[in-house]
């Protein structure tokens, strides 16, 4: 019997109030099917037969593993013994290490009813709330950004040939041979100060308001535990980042969807004045995955409705220096004039995603309560990649590197879109070509199983992100996301091939 | 007026049941010291003054931003006027953006009292769950392992002048012009297959039973997220880690105490039957902070009580290399035979702590389990210090750093312990020598104020772990812990000279 059920049985079992005591027998409320039934003038006593009742009890699994037993005085009573019987009987059970006596809390039973323990039911040890996770085209996704399938279009990853190696290991080295024991000793949770100052500089705020993270997935992660309490209403847009999605709702929001399409001023203060959302979840720069971005207007009318309403906001800006055409609106954080505004980004899309550092800006006051909860989650972010970055923003390195990257970017981009419209029928495929971010978002005008296309397109090699990863609500059936940075420039033409094969139905 | 209580009002505004209808004058309920009061015969219409009156109760405040007003023919009836007239004035109040009509959910408050927003109140947004550490004394020992003291006894760190900086350095390098790519990728999020086969070699296990993560307290972390449901009972050991304490409680746990003095077989029995806790979490090897070791007897007897209870136990196995004098009793994890035990680690006793990365052994159910929280929380884990690692392992520089450091320890833990002699009266305090680990545990036997202490020790320079930070029940008061390897030889008798400096009271 598992032992889930062992612990209700632990607290209710006791005498039935409507134990039928004929003569010298009663039943066991709780305990289907065991019955303590005494006979005066056996050859064992009285003592005895109640002992090898229970004992038998437990042995068939009736009486299972933690089980109560009825309180001395209320057993007597229904079996009209003295209680000085139930309790030798007891006495007797616990010698034979049958039960265990706790003073205060009374008897239970202390063996298993087979002699062996049983094997350990691991499922029934896992918390309810950790079984988030059941989506399988997430886990298909998941799977998909690693080795097995040659192109990874489903990733979001800027394009690794692009990254600057050499330089790269020369700030490892320069950092091991001049500040080794700053990079592996005990470090600030907040993060290593000469990368925060480097962040800082370029957002000209004060170094105590940024927050050095492992990627933006645990800046979200640690947002998410910093504002969620179980129950709590968040806005995030439609569609949004999957990884996002599932860390709020691990967190236990209740999540409202805001749609990108028109990112109506409207139709967001509806979402605040019905819900009062704990915070707004907004990537107004090259959105992942519609790569849109939110014109002026209307970032200047989300932070007057967020602060009207007294609503925070996260803005997502991992993708606004992949643009590969300026200008691009002014980021929200520095529009903000309220102190609402959170902003998250990370080196992910910018050098390599498996760097893991990532940032915070926020008021000082969330910096240190979100480091509260990072000192919880692992103490602090690993220091030698902090420094090696901290090396490549101040000597300038990221910043040539990031117009290279551009560039490179922004032909992927213009290959993808000129075989996307190659491979597939302008009546079945429709995008619009992004002016920067790693990704194009395609809509299929045919109805499709988005689950069969992605196991059909994995098994020829290639992939793509389907577009139910990425909603909250409603599964969006249309639409599915290609990076046009997940492979270089060779690899991209059979990549889209391949794919399209995939939707033509041939294997 | 803050957005908490606009909420409550949000749900609860309407026109009283007992509503004083003194001619054409309503009180809404709800809202204290609101009134409309209308008059026939005055210049202005009942339209408008109902506008005005509505308009004056959200300029002062007495209708808070986002309150619902009464439904239209609720008013209507209350103020005896037509439902026509009442929704005029709703109109008129909304084409001065003053309130906002939803569809099905009536009228709400759409302006602040004043004309520009206050100011947000990033406090009142911060979950409830996230207020947890409020300990003045854990954070002032968070800051104590920071570089304001000069000596950092209260950090938990081998000796890093030991640090093997050149093989590191070398190892580093070979990564970065061989396997770049791999180590800047996206990659799983269990880990680095490379590392993940050399740890599980140590083990004799298979390598999909091995799940990196970002240092020891991320793999508490994930546990807890992964097994602890809020008000779920966990037995830890008193003392403990401070670190699984705030883990444990941050996600909801309730701990129960299992004293390491005696590790007594029948007390756990009792704990695991009276609360049936969600695992036991224990230190045998060299436990922090006692430094203590289990048994083999009692390892062999908390292994067979825990399987009879069916409660998986978590060794957290951190200091069991760091021993100076060989043997100790195998782990639980070598000797379990029922698959209940998950094993903890991290290189950050071993070598380094800023290193940040950390193993744990568990069922392959569990590693897939914790995966799937690790995604949520970080995606995966930075790939080149886990490469350098894995060098590290596979041609032999740990095995080889590993003799070198427990030579140098155990000649820290002497001095240590010299001093601690020479400098506090044996009638002050008292300990027993370690064989293994990091730490001196001391008992002071004069009752004194440990934070008190504690800020008189840091302002000498020096610092200390003070007891109360290791104890889930009643604070321990009489305790401190001391890292003899926190500070090099020369230091260690001007830490432990100061630290009695502080204790005599003398500044």
């Amino acid at each position: 019997m598992p032992v889930s059920n062992a612990k209700t049985l632990a607290r209710t079992l006791r005498p039935s109030h409507t134990a039928r005591s004929s003569g010298r027998s009663t039943v066991l409320r709780h305990a289907p099917g065991f019955v303590i039934s005494l006979r005066r003038g056996e050859r064992d006593s009285l003592l005895q037969q109640l002992a090898r009742s229970i004992a038998e009890g437990i042995g068939q699994g009736k009486l299972p593993l933690g089980a109560r037993l009825p309180g001395e005085r209320a057993l007597a009573k229904s079996l009209g013994l003295s209680r000085n019987t139930v309790s030798a009987a007891y006495e007797l059970l616990e010698s034979q290490g049958m039960i265990r006596r706790l003073s205060q809390r009374g008897a239970f039973v202390a063996q298993q009813s087979s002699g062996s323990p049983m094997p350990l039911r691991w499922s029934d040890k896992v918390a309810q709330r950790a079984h988030l996770l059941d989506e399988p085209v997430l886990e298909l996704l998941a799977q998909s950004s690693l080795p097995s399938p040659a192109y990874k279009l489903s990733a979001g990853t800027p394009l690794i040939s692009c990254f600057p190696f050499a330089e790269y290991r020369a700030a490892v080295d320069r950092v091991l041979s001049a500040h080794a024991a700053t990079a592996i000793s005990i470090a600030p949770t907040e993060g290593q100060p000469r990368l925060r100052q480097a962040i800082a500089a370029q957002y000209g705020v004060e170094p105590g308001r940024v927050l050095i993270v492992a990627g933006a997935q645990e800046g979200i992660d640690l947002l998410a535990r910093c504002f969620i309490d179980p129950g709590d209403a968040i806005v995030v847009e439609r569609p949004t980042y999957p990884g996002a999605i599932q860390a709020f709702r691990a967190a236990g929001a209740v999540l409202h969807e805001w749609d990108t399409k028109e990112w109506s001023a409207h139709a967001l203060e509806r979402l605040l004045m019905a819900y009062r959302p704990k915070f707004i979840f907004t990537m107004p720069t090259h959105h992942n995955p519609t790569s849109r971005i939110m014109s002026l207007q209307q970032r200047l009318d989300l932070l007057e409705i967020a602060a009207r309403h007294q609503v925070p906001v996260i803005e997502d800006d991992v993708y606004s220096q992949t643009t590969f055409e300026h200008p691009i609106p002014a980021s929200l954080l520095s529009l903000d004039r309220r102190n609402i505004v959170i902003s998250l980004s990370t080196f992910s899309k910018l050098l390599a995603p498996g760097l893991r550092v990532g940032w915070i800006v926020a008021p000082l006051r969330i910096v240190k309560q979100l480091s509260l909860i990072k000192m919880r989650a692992n103490l602090f972010t690993e220091g030698l990649g902090q420094l090696a970055l901290a090396q490549m923003i101040e000597d300038g390195t990221l910043a040539s590197h990031l117009i290279r990257l551009r560039q490179q970017h922004a032909i992927l981009k213009t290959t993808a879109a000129r075989e996307l419209r190659r491979n597939f029928p302008a009546t079945d495929l429709s995008f619009t070509e992004p002016t920067g971010g790693l990704y194009i978002w395609c809509r299929l005008t045919k109805p499709h199983d988005q689950e069969t296309l992605l196991m059909q397109a994995q098994r020829l090699g290639t992939s793509f992100a389907p577009g139910c990863a990425f909603c909250a609500g409603s599964p969006d059936l249309e639409h599915f996301r290609i990076c046009f940075s997940a492979t270089d420039a060779a690899g991209l033409p059979d990549a889209i091939r391949l794919l399209a094969q995939a939707w033509r139905g041939e294997g």
